[in-house]
């Protein structure tokens, strides 16, 4: 016989209506638990879901959903009308350790790992080059100011799409992504960037950094020979190393990356530059070096990686236009990022690809996820197409400038003889020098112990570092905070300074 | 002198009120294209913004607008007030072929490919696998139904999400995903799937396929062997392969995969199974051959990968718990996918890594692509938590298992003679045998040529082809579409057991 509902030992069926969680929900988790912790035994019946449902005061079809739940999942069986029952066999239960045996319980603590378990090789390199990551706040380079994102727009352009999507959207577009974001990237590229592109060559991807993947996964064969900038993006570095590159730094002047001078150069497979606004240095490539690595670049047979990551953000001189744009021999792969001019949780980015090696970039892209999620890509070809890219842009490279300026003067004021900063023409960061005697991975240390990010430029460097100096990002940093972390950084620099133990060798 | 707006040679700039575009981007069009077209001559004066503005009939802020984005791009020099004047050398023109020299014409036939251009050893290997896609229509397996999913619910998530988003979504989330979502996710996998995990296990993927690349990148080093399923999903070989692996194709029976015998055999460094429901063929595998298979992996120290695509559908019989559940020695990578469950276009699926190798999953994740995108990822946890999916799961589920039935009816009423077809106790296709005589690849692609999808099943092998017959999906097939697609798969039989080339060798 049934029981009734109100002597059902139900500890943990206590309902919230006003609970985000649905009714149907909760009654399914109250059952599920009673059962488990075995208030309810095999074999026994469940009440009627009608007078269950009077008892607890929701409809009989509140309780139906929840029931048909819990027998899809195998808690209980049994038809409607005939009565349920809890089975003999649970499903996280039984299997576990078979009939009879121990379950297993969850807050034991871990086995030593058995031999053999390692990660591959490749892992184990790329763990190695990880690091904790830094906090999202100043003076991290890079971050983008967050709070005066159009975000009413772009929510409604997001529920615009997919309150009726097409279908295509659904099904996923091909894995070069939305063919209307891929027009608009080219239009957008070829008017900004002087690029020059058909739509067929821009593939979407999930951020720069997938980029960086999907070329050195297309290009790098093991022990093929690439050449990064020193001091350079270091996961880029790790991208080509997973891919099996041998590495060559090769230094960064002030008209950018300085080519190797003699004949006798072994050619690389491929040269990764970020010609418009070098990082970390912030360099900008002269239009002699651009024109001079192109022609080396012919002449050796070497693929040229251009990464584009935020050349939106420049607020003195002429933009020089893409190295891709120049280059008459299609040896350019060029990539560019949605992180900085929007933010970094959205994860698109895109990259330009040579005609004849875009079905290479596209048979990978597959097989690496598919192809982009659809999600964000139609809102976004929207937000360009109705010009909020270009007037955020706008309006963020006058705030990004009037920042740099502020910081400049805020740390002039409270360190001018221990930093010294000059005005970048472009980007999101500058490159503070520091006076004789202070290391600056020891001070950057000490500033992100104390609640600010300052990277140590000699970090940057694969070999001897030739400079040393801090990273200060702050385009992403507001009046009252950029305040906030320059008195800060003033304090640790002081009392680096007057420390006993300021030492290189503590 | 500033011309007159209304004598200004401005042929593109024919403003449109009504146009999805706004007016002063249709302004930054039309001078753009006057001046790229020659129409505006190097030095030239455009007129006074507000002189313009009046021509136009539109506010003077409209007008500064354009000119402030063409300024910014460099078609245009000058300040307000002063005047604005085209420059001697614009954006896209100057820097293409250094000054004087000839544009390059998007038009011109690409030159032939110089030597040393051809992609990776990797990536020329993965494109000799790849494809022409098939067509997302009747009968691809895998495709859910796209129309009956709830979308008003998800525009709505998605729109709240993002109206005010969290810092942490606009941030990103870490390489692992959104915590919210991986809770949810834990939740659902303990409940549904006996999965034993925490959800710091749990690593938010771009669908199941990055969840595959992801394993394979992070456990196989070159030379290493890997045992998968014959026949099995060519995309896991794919990825198997571009990271090193020795593949070794055993054989699936009755009860899934049989373990090879024999004391000699070299220990796999991975298993890959797909446990629940086998693809191609359908199979679930047996209790006795998950705990043999756990033992062995246990005894030879190698990995299992579980693939456990679309165990959600399941019609008859008791779901059997996932590996992972069973597997005391945390040797089970599992993973699932939301792409049968909700749509493909959504592209977010998750493995759940044993705790000691997390770090090495996260650590090549972010290097990948860094983490996940937030657009979905939080919305998805409120459409998890609210009840949505599973309620979405449990109409799909009765639909499915409806549709699994007609299929068969229209295939028997048809071709009875040709195609046999037994029901499956899960999935989303059925696989069709075939009457001698009839060869599955060419069947197949007649069939698509007639507009129908029916892949091979023999194509799945990498050995000889033990059987053939054709794979059928029926989860996101419409009764119209399905009797109109059954009709024509119909015809094709019967025109090809009637051709008198109807031998293998034609």
């Amino acid at each position: 016989m049934a029981k009734q509902a109100a002597d059902l030992p139900l500890p943990a069926l206590t309902l919230d209506p006003a609970a985000a969680r649905p009714l149907h929900r909760q009654i399914y988790f109250g059952i599920r638990a009673a059962i488990l912790a075995g208030c309810m035994k095999a074999g026994e019946r469940l009440p009627a879901s009608r007078r269950l449902a009077q008892a607890l005061g929701v409809s009989r079809n509140t309780v139906l959903a929840a029931f048909e739940q819990l027998r899809a999942e195998g808690y209980i069986e049994g038809r409607i009308g005939a009565g349920s029952f809890v089975p003999c066999h649970l499903p996280d239960e039984a299997p576990l350790a078979g009939p009879g045996g121990p379950r297993r319980d969850p807050g034991r603590p871990a086995r030593p790992a058995p031999a053999g378990r390692q990660p591959s090789a490749r892992a184990q390199a790329l763990a190695r080059g990880a690091e904790p990551g830094p906090a999202a706040r100043a003076f991290l380079p890079g971050l983008p100011e967050l709070e005066l994102f159009p975000f009413q727009d772009w929510a409604r352009l997001l529920a615009r799409r997919w309150r009726r999507p097409r279908r295509d959207f659904l099904v996923g577009a091909g894995a070069g992504g939305d063919p209307a974001l891929r027009q608009a990237i080219a239009g957008y590229l070829a008017s900004a960037r002087a690029v020059v592109c058909e739509p067929g060559q821009v593939i979407i991807t999930a951020g720069a950094q997938q980029a960086l993947d999907l070329t050195a996964r297309v290009l790098i064969d093991p022990g093929d020979l690439a050449w990064v900038e020193e001091p350079g993006y270091r996961p880029l570095s790790a991208v080509l190393t997973a891919a099996g590159a041998v590495l060559r730094p090769v230094p960064v002047d002030g008209e950018g990356l300085a080519l190797p001078r003699g004949p006798d150069q072994p050619p690389p497979r491929l040269i990764a530059v970020a010609p418009s606004h070098q990082y970390p240095l912030g360099v900008t490539m002269s239009l002699p070096r651009r024109l001079a690595l192109l022609d080396f670049a012919r002449q050796a047979g070497s693929f040229i990686l251009e990464d584009d990551y935020d050349s939106e953000f420049r607020y003195a001189g002429r933009p020089l236009a893409a190295l891709q744009g120049l280059d008459d021999d299609r040896r350019v792969i060029y990539l560019g990022t949605f992180s900085k001019v929007m933010f970094p949780g959205l994860r698109l980015g895109y990259l330009v690809a040579p005609p004849d090696l875009v079905d290479s970039f596209l048979a990978l892209r597959a097989l690496i996820d598919a192809h982009p999620s659809s999600i964000a890509q139609a809102a976004l070809a929207d937000f360009i197409e109705d010009g909020h890219l270009a007037g955020h842009i706008r309006r963020m490279r006058q705030l990004y400038g009037e920042r740099q300026a502020l910081l400049i003067d805020f740390l002039q004021a409270r360190l001018a003889g221990a930093l010294q900063l000059a005005p970048a023409e472009a980007g999101m960061h500058l490159v503070a020098d520091l006076a004789a005697g202070l290391d600056d991975q020891r001070l950057s240390q000490q500033a992100r112990a104390a609640g600010v990010e300052a990277p140590a430029l000699s970090g940057y460097f694969q070999g001897r570092p030739e400079r040393t100096g801090l990273l200060l990002g702050y385009a992403g940093v507001g009046i009252a905070e950029m305040r906030r972390a320059s008195e800060i950084l003033a304090r640790v620099v002081t009392s680096y300074r007057s420390a006993p133990s300021a030492s290189p060798a503590a």
